[in-house]
């Protein structure tokens, strides 16, 4: 089969993969529709060192193998961590969490740039048959978006800053904008922050202090920008995956009583409930053959993905 | 009058210093005891850049003058932040975050290592008739361990750590402990540590993984090891503070979902309680005369401090 493969060091297409078979428990899906994250683009930078295998944890499919018969013939999307099952994490609600588990596409399980792909049948979440695969396939993105609400309380009374004008950051200020709290984004790109005027303010230099700072950059310098405009007491949420350190003065957070938290995957269903009823703008998704995969990595577009079923 | 002085660079003993005079809502009180805090150590090493005064935040007093006519004559401990009364801190509740403050000893407030202080009055508490002056110049700093139960929900089955076997590390175990969670303290010192036997597990190797990590070695490395050893979703308190800034990889904040939480004063009403039921075991304050508080400045003792009335 077709797929985009990571051998280590860099992408590469190949036509001769073999079709996976499931294990026990798990599904075979056929891969109608993938998208490009920018999680994809950092492995290519050495964000997962180890990882080898099908790039790609952003789908929509078909299952056309599994042990639930029911599911069988069903359009599904899929959530990327398959825990061990009984491992403190997996046993306590964090499977997502889970240190033996495998990652689609970014840790020890091949992903869905591909024609097909195996994943442990508990993690996928059928697709409404009123919600078309161009949608569905931001379920996952979405999901993280959302994830800052699962983590806390947004009243709307605070002020939310966002950092960052990219594709996670769209998602993520409609998301907080639906909390009622003004939502004001800071970013770099005046074309870019036009897109969120409905739903934010938009700026390229903050000069207001805000509750709560949601770091989705991608850039390093975004938690030092965060620190400075976060109030006394307040949070940042850090969304942004990268490789490599950065130098904080941690008693700063300890004398302004600062809390920072960690957000990766979200919620699937709430997720595809919003998308059902059309409540996040999403603007087209660019499509590309997976041979043509440089394309869609390098893409400006909101959303690039791959259209994989002939 | 007699105090230890910060003159920018060093701590210097002065006698000749005026008695100070209170503004309008302030009172004047005499200092009865004060103690060394490991933050006025940290002035020493250029942590509070800009600072020069009279050194010191740990006291209990006797009120001599005040617009609150009832405290006069009463033995008192004091907060120590002073907010400016009108801007966002200061009217939500969190004065001790405005960004005007002055801070006893700290930032542009004389601090208690003299004979006199004056102080905002409605920062001081009474002193309750039955709590020794020995136990009540614990106060702020068991309050400051009593602000992680003010920030966090410590439920008993959750394991929590401690990284750090001094003062502050000590009444933090004994804080928690009360949560009926498992405390286990990670120090380096033999000795420090069989103090805490009765309160915690004692480690100097810590081998397992934590719900909540809490800093307070006064180390830049204790959040590292607080990152190898809290659980992913898990949360870590920051009570150190430190001049300087410290280098962590923020990615594995953002994918481990971890907490940081920073942590400083807290509340003095439910210490004054504690204290006064003899619920925290307080080894005896060893005390120095103000002349001689290089002796105070270098003690080993668990605590060192100033008898300061004739």
């Amino acid at each position: 089969m077709k797929a985009v493969y990571f051998d280590g060091t860099k992408a590469t297409f190949r036509d001769n993969l073999d079709k996976p078979v499931p294990e026990a428990g798990e599904s075979l899906v056929r891969i109608l529709m993938s998208a490009v994250c920018s999680t994809d683009k950092e492995i290519l930078r050495g964000y997962k060192p180890g990882f080898t295998g099908v790039m790609g944890h952003e789908f929509v499919g078909v299952v056309e193998e599994s042990d639930q018969e029911q599911l069988i013939g069903k359009r599904v999307v899929g959530e990327i961590n398959a825990g061990c099952g009984h491992c403190i994490y997996c046993r306590t609600g964090r499977e997502k969490h889970c240190e033996e588990r495998k990652v689609l596409g970014l840790e020890r399980k091949d992903g869905c740039f591909a024609e097909y792909m195996t994943i442990a049948t508990h993690l996928l979440h059928i697709v409404p048959w009123d919600l078309p695969t161009e949608l569905a396939v931001f379920t996952e993105p979405l999901a993280a978006a959302l994830e800052i609400l699962s983590q806390i309380h947004i009243r709307p009374e605070e002020r939310c800053a966002i950092i960052g004008d990219g594709r996670l950051a769209f998602l993520i200020a409609q998301v907080v904008a639906m909390t009622g709290a003004r939502v004001t984004v800071i970013g770099r790109h005046e074309e870019k922050l036009e897109k969120f005027r409905p739903y934010a303010e938009i700026t390229m230099e903050p000069e207001d202090i805000y509750e709560i700072v949601i770091e989705a950059s991608g850039k390093k310098e975004g938690i030092l920008l965060a620190k400075e405009i976060v109030r006394h007491q307040g949070t940042i949420v850090l969304k942004s995956t990268y490789a490599g350190e950065v130098s904080i003065n941690l008693s700063d957070l300890t004398v302004h009583e600062i809390t920072i938290k960690g957000s990766r995957c979200g919620p699937f269903e709430p997720a595809l409930h919003l998308l059902r009823k059309r409540k996040i703008e999403l603007p087209e998704i660019e499509l590309h053959r997976l041979e043509d995969f440089e394309k869609a990595f390098s893409s400006n577009a909101f959303k690039a993905g791959f259209s994989i079923s002939e």
